[in-house]
């Protein structure tokens, strides 16, 4: 392993998973393997994506043992395939590996969006498999691609599992422990709720940041304003950063609930907006102590 | 001096600012304080505010040498006023020292709104003080109090200053080596131009932080769902961990500029929700690269 790993955390000769698959070793793939490897769990990482130089650089970097360009060829033998492809591409990735999948395999996935995946996986494969266990790692950086993948990514973060009443338990234990051996909390989730509780937290933040961004770009054609940004427009504005198709694909696949929380939003901001003009100090202050203390309480203490 | 200084950065026989008056002893006046002290540019500062407490505080970490809460007294035979009062306290300030300012003695501020300083100044002293440096710090943390302040804060950063065509140049000169002594860059605009630049640089990200919590807030009692947010929700909503009472008075104090970039943002957010409902990938992927593109270049080189 030329992993910057340390000590390792588990001996382990019994391991988790004798051979690995990740579909799109990038910033959360990669980060799986690495975290996996670093516990001694996988034997042995296939990868599989687009680019080549960027597969080359996973072998290099360790993260995988080798790799296939071709999904079908990828999963072959695996008995945990992990598709981290953006949500534009879960469907025909089900579709290449639906048939090559070993009999036993887990499947499982990083979808930012779990009502889309669940309903390509029921699509392509007729019914949603039973060994096939919705995921989803709260996880990730404005970075992408395996230069940007590091072991501890998941350490003290949550993943949510989105099971049906259909999957299979031992597929979900099995995908528990995995993230546990990173270092995550598991939490399970109904698909509905998972898809509105990250729209409210997550895509619609990306969306504001993205929007900001580009007002303000299309406002001074020469970008003079950025000149003046201080630390607190950084902070706010690095998601804006992110991955642009990974975001267009979770906008889509998450039209709904994001469409929603949007539309609220949007009435938050008129009533702002209204008190601004209006000079409303004390709506202005009430509104400012409660997102204060709503954030010093639950978020603040995480840093 | 009980600052956590390292070297002194002059020796400096000779002060740049005999007495220095700090109304509103907090971060931005403590770390001006602390700055100029540790640079050996100062040689006594009196202290003044509202909370005895905290001037004590200040008197044991060495950010002042003592205090007065009457501004006319803390004001007396200072060579250099600095005013870091919220702004809704400025005309107010302005009213208690008027007849107490010493002859020549410079007076700035670090409002983050200088249309309503000027205008505060010129109703109270009848016109603009000759002496009177509009100035703003483009620094900040979310923390506030003597407590938080540092001497480095304003190190590699910029303050604005808005000087009229009538303010005597060597009162500009005062201020500006006053900031550089503290490691910042000195940019000279048009009040308007200021006030506009900040609006949408500043004052509009911390208003959408704030509603943007406190959307979320309002969504689920039990705040339930913030226990889901990753850390770019984190970034995005640190701002609004900010000074409640300063945010209204920003608001009230900048409410024309703010007001039309709150419309300006309104309508791409409208644009973007549309973009969403109607599922056009095309739309949303050109907004996201010319958002992470401008940045890219313009911010993300500032970390």
């Amino acid at each position: 392993m030329t992993d910057s790993a340390g000590k390792p955390l588990a001996p382990g000769p019994e391991y988790l998973i004798r051979r690995l698959t990740v579909i799109g070793v990038g910033l959360i793939g990669g980060s799986l393997a690495r975290a996996l490897r670093r516990a001694r769990l996988v034997e042995e990482v296939v990868g599989c994506g687009r680019s080549l130089d960027n597969l080359h650089r996973a072998v290099e970097l360790g993260v995988i043992d080798r790799y296939s360009q071709d999904p079908a060829v990828a999963v072959e033998g695996a008995d945990l395939v992990f598709l981290s492809v953006p949500l534009g591409a879960m469907a025909p990735t089900f579709s290449a590996i639906r048939d090559h999948l070993a009999p036993g395999a887990v499947l499982t996935d990083g979808g930012s969006v779990k009502g889309s995946v669940v309903a390509d996986a029921r699509q392509v494969f007729g019914q949603v498999p039973e060994r096939f266990v919705p995921g989803h790692p709260i996880a990730g950086t404005e970075h992408s691609g395996v230069e940007a993948s590091f072991a501890e990514l998941y350490r003290n973060r949550r993943v949510i599992l989105t099971p049906l009443s259909t999957t299979d338990p031992s597929a979900i234990t099995r995908v528990q422990a995995m993230w546990e051996a990173c270092g995550a909390e598991v939490i399970h989730m109904d698909v509905d709720h998972h898809d509105e509780v990250l729209a409210a937290t997550s895509h619609l933040p990306h969306l504001l940041a993205y929007a900001l961004v580009d007002s303000l770009a299309r406002l001074h054609e020469n970008d003079e304003i950025f000149r003046y940004a201080a630390g607190g427009f950084r902070d706010f504005t690095r998601i804006a950063s992110s991955h642009p198709v990974m975001w267009r694909d979770i906008c889509l696949a998450n039209r709904a609930a994001l469409g929603q929380m949007l539309a609220r939003f949007q009435g938050e901001l008129a009533e702002l907006a209204a008190a601004v003009e209006r000079g409303d100090g004390d709506g202005l202050l009430g509104m400012f102590e409660r997102a204060k203390a709503a954030r010093d309480r639950y978020v603040g203490r995480l840093g």
